[in-house]
Formats: structure tokens, sequence, C-alpha cells
């Protein structure tokens, strides 16, 4: 199968569900347990620039990727955003919906449900930068660009650390298991 | 055609774009210029509710009402949101994508782009009862319920208020003119 490429930046390792025009992807920082992407395959910035069939891919895989974390994080709702424009708070340039379980007790937002949001913009804004020198770092030295690779940024507020690419491989992995090869192929054929 | 509910309250007078599937509102206390959400037509509660149909046409009504509003006014960007259960923070058991156009300068939120978030949950906190006591006050007094009418709640924050229904009634039918007859045909067949 074609590499997955989130913009510029390769992806495929953390991708743990796939249709043809759709993919989705576990994060480097997530905001809570179970906190992935939802990405339309072909790199485009905004929703206006989908064809009918990617934002009907997209969405369906919203759900189903929306009703498998809710259910294997133990939530009870989800938040479902899309920064569609720099203007929204987008940072990479290729639409994406955020989809984040949560809980009504017991998670770090049960009490203050609005908190989630401020937390949510300050990871996008650096998710670019952040992915970029991840990818760098996974190559062999002599394929990783000259400029000085920088330490991964972590948020000013807070101590959330950016994960290693064995975690979130491991997490994909164990998030694939969820998708069975029939609901896949139903769903495939479904969208495409 | 028939009235549209929003839960239990009925919202016909403010919509500005319907389909068989879905439609489009102006908001009672829009969060910026251009606030509105966009609703499946049948009330149930959660996006894991809807039929595979239902779900195509609010993505495709989420689009064609986006592009609409983020260029009718002067917006460059967009901020879509769905609170997907009440841990999540919908307060109206209904699903409903929230919708606000965004400036990259000269708007409330330009200079702070996530201050727009807490405003958002503040306002979905409250939408229920403020829309259960604009419904009621428009009634004939014999058709109101029997309870006391409260005032529009105020969020604590700030002084945002809720709009009269001439207000918004008046919003909806310009917005409306954006929408041409064809346009409508169009989306409908391919929808439906």
């Amino acid at each position: 199968m074609a590499p997955l490429l989130f913009s510029t930046i390769e992806v495929t390792a953390q991708a743990f569900y796939r249709t043809s025009l759709s993919y989705a992807i576990v994060n480097l920082k997530p905001i809570v347990p179970g906190h992935v992407l939802v990405i339309p395959t072909r790199p485009v910035q905004r929703i206006a620039d989908l064809e009918d069939n990617e934002l009907v891919s997209l969405i369906r895989s919203v759900r189903r990727v929306g009703n498998v974390v809710q259910r294997v994080y133990g939530a009870d709702a989800l938040t479902i955003a899309c920064q569609d424009g720099p203007a929204a708070g987008q940072s990479v340039p290729h639409v994406h919906f955020h989809i984040l379980p949560r809980k009504a007790q017991g998670d770090r937002f049960s009490e203050d449900k609005d908190a989630i949001y401020p937390e949510l913009e300050t990871g996008e804004a650096s998710l670019m930068s952040e992915l970029h020198e991840h990818n760098e770092a996974q190559k062999p030295a002599g394929q990783q660009q000259q400029h000085k690779h920088q330490p991964f940024k972590v948020d000013a507020d807070e101590d959330r650390k950016p994960r290693s690419m064995e975690e979130m491989v491991k997490e994909a992995a164990w998030l694939k298991g969820f998708f069975t090869e029939l609901e896949s192929k139903e769903l495939q054929d479904q969208v495409d």
C-alpha cells in the first residue's frame, strides 16, 4: 500500500485505520487517551477542496473511528473538531478532524469540560513542527535535513511529553485489532 | 414543509437552509458573526445514531453552509465542532455541528484564537434552556407552559445578549438568498 502522508510528513507507522480515501492516526501528544486524527488521504488544506467522495469517506471514517475509540478507551462521548484553515488555528495544511474521547467522570477534563479546548489549540499550534522533527529523527543521519535538530517542544503550561515512535506504533497496532478485516472490507466497499 | 425541530424546540423560523435530511439555523447568541448550527432533521442524540444517508447529508450541508457563511461574513477560515454527547459538553440532545467563521485579522478572536472555545462551551451549556424560554415567549400567553418564565441567561463573563426572533428571522432570510433554488435542487437530488 502507498505510504500515508500528512501534509509532507509520512505517518504510515502511526496509522491504524485506512480506506482508499481516508485514514486515521494516533497522536504524538494526545490531549486525552485515545485522541486521534482522521484525515483524507489526498493532502488538501480545506474541506472545500475535497471531492464529494472524499468528504463522504472522511465523515464515515470519523464516525467509525469515533465509535471504536469511545468504546475501547472507556469513554462516554466524543469531542469532534476541525480547524478548517489557518485563521481557525490550523497548523498542518492538510484537512484533519480531531477526535477526543470524553469521560463523564474521572478524566482530566470531566470537572471543567471546556479546559480541553485551549489545550487542543496549543497542541495544534506545534503539531507541524513536532511531526517534522519526529520524522527527521527517525531517518538515518545521512538522510536528515541539514538544519540543527531541535528538541521537541513541550507546551508551556503543562508537561505533556511527545511519545516515542515505538509507543505510537504499539498503540496503532492495538487499535487496528478493533477494525476487523470484514469490517474494513465492508466499509471500503461502501465508501469507494 | 414540516416544521423543523431542534430536539423538542421548533426552529423553523430561524432556518435558512434545508434538505430533506438536514438543515441549518442561525443562532440565538452567535459567538462570532455568522455562527450557525447544522443539524440532522431527525432528532437523535449521537452521530452514531444517524443512518448513513443522514450522516452524508449532514456533512454535505456542513460544507455547503460553511462555504457560504465564510464568504458572506468576509471570513478566512471556519471552526467546525461537534460536542457528541453530554460528557463532551453537549446540552441539546440532538446532533449539531457549530460552524464559526474566523478572520485572520479584525475579529474578537484573531489575537487569541483559542479564546473562542471556552465561549463556545459556555454558550452550549445554556443553549437548551435559552431556546426553550425563547420558544415559550413566542407563544400566545394561554399556550405557554405554566412554569414561571425566566429571563434569558447571559453568560457570566461577557455581555453577549440573546437576539430577538425578528433579528434572527431577518438574518435567516438574508442567508437564504445565497442558496439559490438551483443549488438547493442540485444538492437535494444528490443527497437524498
